[in-house]
């Protein structure tokens, strides 16, 4: 153990921040540390926007459904996955690219790279004694969003992120069993094994949710999670990335 | 600056490993770190296979185009986005998920959610000595890698990590201007400042390879990236995901 992997596994979910701007310093930082992760192919397939504009913040508050978070923090970012620039690049290079970005497989390279990108923004700001909150309602109403931070086509905001000094802190929800995530050579699909694994979980959430709501809460996570999944969100996404050119061939 | 700022910003793709495997341990820690990162609403939407058989790493190394460091290394990751997971609870719990699970909305959930967890799990291997490299190469022929494994439906391999002890550290490629990737309150879509960007970083990275191979190299990124886009690559994606129900609606 060291005291990266200590930032690391003490991360937690920041919905609370102070009244505190983060400094450019800090952002060029969080920056650097988001463009240092790997990309495929050094492609870079991603942008960063940073949200100061205050009425701006104030939008893509309502947008998301009204996250106070969104709003009141020491800065906030929003990722996206970025074919455009590639596109530019074809053109100025005069070869045609066109269908390579608009393949699925492209479309996978860029939210993975996002993803990689902001990850190493998330730690390097918890390092920095900063927490953070993912925003995925961003994708709630992607239409409003780009109008918003004015993305040409084939840029795709993918997620908030919003930073900040930290004024409550939550608690950390224990994950999956590690054996139930991490399989040995081979993907272990012994069904009765893997349902128990299951099981066992949900004793342990429920009995996390128990202790902490006085015996008001105590949902299990399959539980939780098929009700999440039985409700259809978002279906509006895939038409919406073709017409933004990605994910089409 | 601190020491997990450093630890980020020191990252370099490895390629050769000394002969030394990484203990349980390590891997437990790893993972560990990897299931730390933020997952979207709470969904745990990913798999990780770890190799050890070495007829497996052998086989998996041919299958990524004969890449001797996905044999020879400390431990090899396959990060994997899954909704079988999810699957399976819908069946237990009765619910209707299919149409969720099969949604573009929940793809991209599944692939942000696993790409989160591997950069945990490379700052980890980075903190404790270890290099990495991603592995993109397992897309090139996903139906093999999937009967490798023997992943289920709705369980894509999505890039693999090779991690170990450095032999040969390779030199940090300078990453996109700062002003190019981050942008304030919106998109800067100024298309003559936006190629004036990349035309300087263009030099920044001729000169690069310049310096690195006594003047033999001096390709511009510009260049590299339109002939790379020039030739399509994994069109199979689309149809593959598909075929493996995801991606759908």
């Amino acid at each position: 153990m060291n005291n990266v992997i200590d930032t690391v596994l003490d991360h937690r979910s920041i919905r609370h921040f102070e009244d505190k701007l983060l400094t450019d310093e800090q952002i060029k930082t969080i920056i650097s540390c988001a463009q240092s992760a790997a990309t495929s192919s050094f492609i870079q397939a991603y942008s960063i926007i940073g949200i100061k504009n205050k009425e701006k913040k104030k939008k893509l508050a309502e947008l998301v459904g009204n996250q106070e978070y969104v709003e009141k923090n020491g800065h906030f970012f929003v990722f996206c996955a970025d074919l455009y620039r590639h596109t530019v690049i074809g053109e100025n290079e005069q070869k045609d690219v066109i269908a390579s970005i608009e393949s699925t497989e492209k479309f996978m390279v860029a939210l993975i790279d996002a993803s990689l990108a902001a990850q190493n923004a998330a730690i390097a700001a918890e390092s920095m004694g900063l927490g953070i909150c993912y925003i995925g309602g961003i994708r709630n109403n992607l239409e409003e969003v780009k109008k918003l931070l004015k993305t040409p086509e084939r840029v795709i905001p993918l997620f908030g992120m919003a930073v900040g000094y930290p004024k409550l802190r939550t608690d950390k929800k224990p994950r999956l069993p590690f054996e139930h995530v991490y399989h040995e050579d081979e993907y272990q699909q012994n069904k009765e094994v893997y349902v128990q694994q299951l099981q066992e979980y949900d004793k342990l959430i429920s009995s996390y949710y128990e202790q902490r709501t006085s015996g008001r809460r105590k949902d299990r996570w399959t539980e939780q999670m098929a009700n999440m999944l039985e409700k259809q969100n978002r279906m509006y996404m895939k038409e919406f990335i073709e017409k933004n050119k990605m994910n089409l061939n």
